[in-house]
């Protein structure tokens, strides 16, 4: 009796079928990234989305020691716990204030294309967008300003990833039209509210087609080595049982130095 | 203050350096897989290890709804639990007897590879090695044998394009001598103990100059995705809190087709 | 500089004191039920409510081996997790669906609560609230109806000892209210369904002054026990890596007896 | 086809049975701490052994805000996460260094009572104890010396109650030769090595006749109602995505009180 059906993977004796393509016939072949691309779609990416959806994967893979996330996984480290414990605890610690923006900046562009939709030009719906979430206190809104950064380097770099691969459609043009509305606002004048890494996810992916739920779920898949990373690091480093302090600590890796030669 | 240190990712306002490297430089110029193997190890990959930190990446992606990791995280979802809820509760399900096997293949091969340094030839090493496991009833051993594949096709293939690649050394090597002391053993006539994929990565991460820690640390990020994709198709296709059978499911995705015309 | 506050414990050299008390004189003066309620409330409970509490507490211990909590638990310790690790993947399994009807039985019973208040009878609050219920399809309502039971023994036994103990009021009287609206209802004859113990907990700790949140933190504690006892028990009776059938299976511990005679 | 057993709960229709009881009679009947102990053990406790179960469970339900694992459920409840993900996240940070020494210290007590059973006296089995740790540099030895405080007031109390209930045995009097060898011995003499409440635990928990297993689940189920307190506290009082020090914060719940007069 067959009860219920998944479509992932088939296993049978000596075979691993992902998605209908033999296992061993896509090791060597296809990356990490497009087969992960293959096992959330169905499908493996054309060069142009494989392309960004490796960049979008790396945008997001680790922020230093200071997310609620990573200080999670340190506390559980510290601890003696073993990685996978470390590594759960820090996903645990990914709430809807932490890395929740890309379902909601989603949320809200399509928002916005409803009213161009309706016949409003992109501007002019990004304005009505931006005058509604004035209006509900939803400002900063999701997708822009950050702690850190007043120009969020990753945003930058994958918008323009997109518009080189011709990956750039309704939603990074429109979360553009929303970034000249918030920047010409009088009252949001003093606050500079760049595009951030979320954001420029959440727009990438949805022109690069993929479902909010597939966009949330390659977020999550690109931290797990940042997590994995430090967890590694605090066991190797620091004596157990220690008190982390989340602002005073320094990095001591190599120094800054340039990749620009490369190209994959 | 600074009270610890970390070499990991440098932040400032605007930069993000992930072992030096800028971040959005890193981004369109290296691929996930090699951002990861940068993260973990503080370099980036050489062409050759690169592909074959991907192969191994891949090989290790899903293996279908048996697995325990992947039911506990389907019986996370079909309660309605968020996807980092569930993926967290698969990842728990990696315990020392699913996935652990890596560790443990590892210093099977350093055992018998200290006996080889210690003046035997590889095949008498292998042989020590396995009389020593028949001994202890540690048969099968560490990366032979599997519940379900008589020749895993992943490791066939790992182990294949170690030699391609040219990155085939001792731990290769000798994980094959003891395959073939494994099978010429008269106790073990009737059992055959073919080497599985995590034997595979075992001994390939050996070659590849990777750490046991490394190692398993790729594992745990390699198996993400599946644990994902399972947790977004159980929410998409089944009932709410249904009773998962273990067994009684089948495969209803695209029919079995060929890659082997492309290249990455 | 002192940057945040915390109302729960305070620890000082040789001193630890929880809600005011030292710990020390809490141990043999208080029950473990009574200083949950202590560290959640900040208050002792009165000797009804301890009683109504410990109940509570005691009704959601554990439901055998088939919630998905428990096969979530158990899948983790198969492969040979931590007892940690095993009743952590046990309690991410505790989504909306399962467990859940305590946060969403209260808020009907909010709702009828609103309708008595402007006006209308309690009786007729409670088929206004049915009737909304019908119109929306949320039928079986939260709170009502199981699985296994027609008539959930839990419930039955908490309503009573409420009602014993003199703590049943707006709350217990609206969910007998709304059984009673339900059963009399023409569209639902055929379909029984009775108060569940979600059903009858949302209504006994409104009733003893919970806030939601609080009954709900009540209800993950209760069932830690359970998840820690099946996880222990599979690592003792069970082969690692075993495939867990849900249906499967038979309860062999003591057979069936009376606990009558006795009184905390 | 019954393919695997369980002796917890049998469940029937409206029929719920642990360990043979129904779960409606232990209802009012049994506190939750003893039904903790029947789920465990089998059987309900004597009054004796439940007095000290219930305030062994009281004695590790907090110890405020710094230890990593109430951190770690801070960090995830300050993303927005759910209770039950803080709750996990917290309990993930309990590794061996945390809360792990009630296994070791029972070891420790174990080895002593070994050397005493070959005919030691009680005193110079614990001696040969000391001396053994000290060679292999295990000072301060598992159940002795702690973080915060030089004179435990939990252990104090925990082993005072079991001398009142004529609970204390083999364990605990070996625990306080042990004791004793490490406040005479010359190398510890500038280095008090009081008691803790782990060691406390473990010993009173062996002359209880608990298993250690059982023991240490006992320990995780006593610390999730302060795990769970925290995690809504943080919620409540704390802005969201907030960076926490784990030093600089102070208690502000009420003032010092006393319980003397109650008795449970």
């Amino acid at each position: 009796m067959t009860d219920w059906r998944t479509s992932l993977t088939d296993i049978g004796p000596n075979r691993i079928l992902v998605r209908g393509y033999p296992l061993d016939e896509v090791m060597g072949r296809a990356s990490f990234g497009e087969t992960i691309y293959l096992l959330l779609t169905g499908e493996l990416p054309s060069p142009a989305i494989s392309r960004l959806i490796e960049a979008m994967l790396v945008s997001f893979i680790d922020h230093g020691a200071t997310p609620p996330s990573t200080l999670s996984a340190r506390n559980a480290a510290t601890t003696g716990s073993s990685l996978r414990s470390s590594v759960a605890a820090g996903i645990l610690a990914f709430g809807p204030h932490h890395g929740g923006d890309i379902l909601a900046c989603r949320a809200r562009i399509d928002e916005a294309l409803t009213h161009m939709h309706g016949g409003l030009s992109m501007q002019a719906a990004a304005d009505t967008l931006t005058a509604r979430m004035l209006a509900s206190a939803e400002i900063p809104p999701p997708g822009f300003g950050h702690r850190h950064h007043t120009k969020d380097p990753r945003a930058s770099r994958l918008l323009q990833l997109a518009l080189e691969l011709g990956v750039d459609g309704n939603y990074t043009q429109m979360l553009r039209a929303i970034e000249r509305s918030l920047a010409k606002h009088p009252d949001l004048a003093s606050r500079p509210m760049p595009i951030n890494v979320d954001g420029a996810i959440a727009a990438v992916s949805g022109d690069a087609g993929l479902s909010p739920e597939i966009a949330d779920a390659l977020l999550l898949i690109s931290r797990v080595p940042g997590l994995a990373a430090h967890s590694l690091e605090e066991q190797a480093r620091e004596a157990p049982m220690r008190t982390i302090d989340p602002t005073h600590h320094a990095y001591d890796g190599p120094a800054a130095r340039r990749l620009s030669g490369r190209r994959k």
